[in-house]
């Protein structure tokens, strides 16, 4: 097995759910699986060892904020993301596509490349596909994404049409100056919420043959049933003998939904995100740590949590903590939110080698916990 | 041995340090030691698996802050803090009186007890000696402080006069009041500047035969040098076969000084609070991170330290956390400056074992971190 091949290892009999793996330069990567978040080379309140203790195999930072600050100058000179960061597993790097459209408020976009100003400083910079490959290579994660244009919700048809063509040529060209071999360059499906448009991307995409595909351009404001309706024929009509990775999802019933659809890699900022703000996943939904009603209860976050959390902390304790703006109350939130994804991806992992996925599913839809999307 | 009497394992030959130590119910203490604080019942932004692999040995924790939230009521139903922080090793809580004196705006106060007002809600309390002790055999820490006054600097003599003999008062009723066995309740020496008062003080609080004396009342604002001419003759006069607690003092060149002339504990906020506004202390002295220097120095933080920040993360790391605010700035410097202090005094007892204090205190002293005071 090279590197990047992937290799389908058991597919579910009664869902699209497929259980795979592929080789990086920083270990093997079982899917399907969450990876946290760690937007400036650092998962927010959670150490590298942790993350390594939760099981996670890939973490995933983000190029538009580490090409503005440290600079990727930096990052290459200190021997690359894993050794600047202390993380020995396997890395992802998105393009910075999606922040450069999200985050800038002044923008000049061309076929060429796209012009955009620093969050931080006002600073004007111009990113062609070939410059982006540059900036990635420099980082050198395990996996690259391509540069894309990410368009918003709502958006006219026509405009995303424009979007979906502009980013296949830009896939086209960023494979032409992708070199680095132990980096895998994936594409990026666009298309909004048009299936015609989805289909039309993932087939000029599937022309260049690369290593894995994200898709891109849901979650990012359109109705939920809306993206689970496109999502099912679009992965139907992607290459079965790629990894498929859906951008930006983290609720514990997305996932699992996408995962029952065919979906093999997940990303998102929730689990960390929420945990800053005080609430936790759980089997019986989504808390909220501030409530009163926690001041007093000594049990466990969530008595089916095996997490070093849950095991050692109460209730009652963390409310403490969330009331008191404690740090350790972000931090310890965090671990028991990501060894949440990270163990109900490995549960589904194993439902999936077993042919049992559809009935997996049926009974996460059919708990408390399905709440929480 | 039975609880808390203090063995005196060996005294230096050139210096009045000495080298004991005192069982607890939840360890045995070596001293001398430095204790981090958990002011709230959390060392910010460290866990108790960390402070375990660090080798703390003992805790502090506030119960002027813990009795305000959540109030002692719930961390006794929690069985106590030990259970509530999830720490299995020793703990000491102050007895709120120094925070009491500097915090509150408003207090009355009387020979019966204090009055005050809450820094978070402004609620009325009113803490006799016997309240206090109540409160903190609620905590049920291993180590309480009996409730003194605490006088600000500078002082008129007179009003140390009256607070040292009020706070031997207090001593003897806390003394009266405290029934329980698996908790030393330790006297604290006040007097100021003011050498005849502080010796006042030792010699009424001898008299109560308790099992430690904290100093305190130093470290207050007034010149180092002060504090340091009079604590000799205060520790000289201090019962020899009784731990000596020097409370609040937590730099390293201090802490070095004091074992010198025979304390045996110390506490102090400075390592996390330092480490909070991205400074680290180092063999070299002090270090402040924000510093545009460290952007491409890609050594470790302190090459003369083992700890774990050290060993795996560069100076340009850190200063790139620093430099962003991330969460992560703040946990591994809290972790690198705990883990100097408490290097630092593990170091101290093996060379008073070793009877050379007197050469390592001179080598220390000689060193660029000494600066750091």
């Amino acid at each position: 097995m090279t590197l990047f091949d992937f290799d389908l290892v058991a597919t579910d009999p009664t869902t699209s759910a497929r259980r795979g793996s592929f080789k990086t330069a920083h270990g093997t990567v079982e899917t399907p699986l969450f990876m946290p978040v760690g937007t400036r080379a650092t998962v927010k309140g959670v150490t590298t060892p942790q993350l390594h203790e939760l099981g996670a195999q890939v973490l995933l930072s983000n190029t538009y904020h580490l090409f503005l600050r440290p600079g990727s100058d930096i990052v290459r000179e200190a021997g690359g993301l894993h050794s600047f960061m202390n993380w020995d597993r396997a890395i992802l790097t998105d393009s910075g596509g999606f922040q450069i459209f999200s985050l800038a408020d002044t923008l000049k976009l061309s076929d060429d490349g796209v012009e955009f100003r620093s969050i931080l400083d006002g600073s004007k910079h111009f990113w062609t596909p070939e410059e982006n490959m540059r900036v990635q290579q420099d980082l050198g994660a395990d996996i690259a994404m391509q540069l894309d244009q990410c368009p918003p919700y709502p958006a006219e048809k026509e405009f995303v049409a424009t979007a979906v063509r502009r980013s296949a040529d830009w896939a086209a060209r960023c494979k032409a100056a992708h070199s680095r071999e132990d980096q895998a360059l994936f594409g990026i499906v666009q298309g909004g919420v048009f299936e015609d448009l989805r289909l039309e991307s993932v087939s000029r995409l599937t022309e260049l043959d690369l290593p894995g595909y994200g898709i891109g351009g849901y979650s990012v404001g359109e109705p939920h049933e809306l993206m689970l309706e496109s999502l099912g024929p679009v992965c139907d009509a992607m290459p079965a003998n790629k990894p498929r990775y859906l951008m930006g999802v983290g609720n514990p019933t997305t996932i699992l939904q996408a995962i029952g659809l065919g979906v093999d890699m997940f990303d998102c900022v929730l689990p960390t995100r929420t945990a800053r703000m005080g609430t936790a996943f759980s089997s019986e939904g989504r808390m909220n740590l501030k409530n009163a009603k926690y001041a007093r209860d000594f049990g466990p976050l969530d008595v089916a949590c095996t997490c070093p959390v849950c095991t050692q902390y109460s209730r009652a304790y963390l409310r403490h903590l969330v009331s008191m703006k404690e740090m350790l109350a972000s931090i310890l939130l965090s671990v028991h939110n990501l060894h949440f994804l990270l163990d109900l991806t490995a549960r589904a992992r194993v439902a999936i080698e077993e042919q049992r996925y559809g009935g997996f599913l049926a009974d996460w839809l059919a708990s408390p916990g399905a709440a929480d999307y």
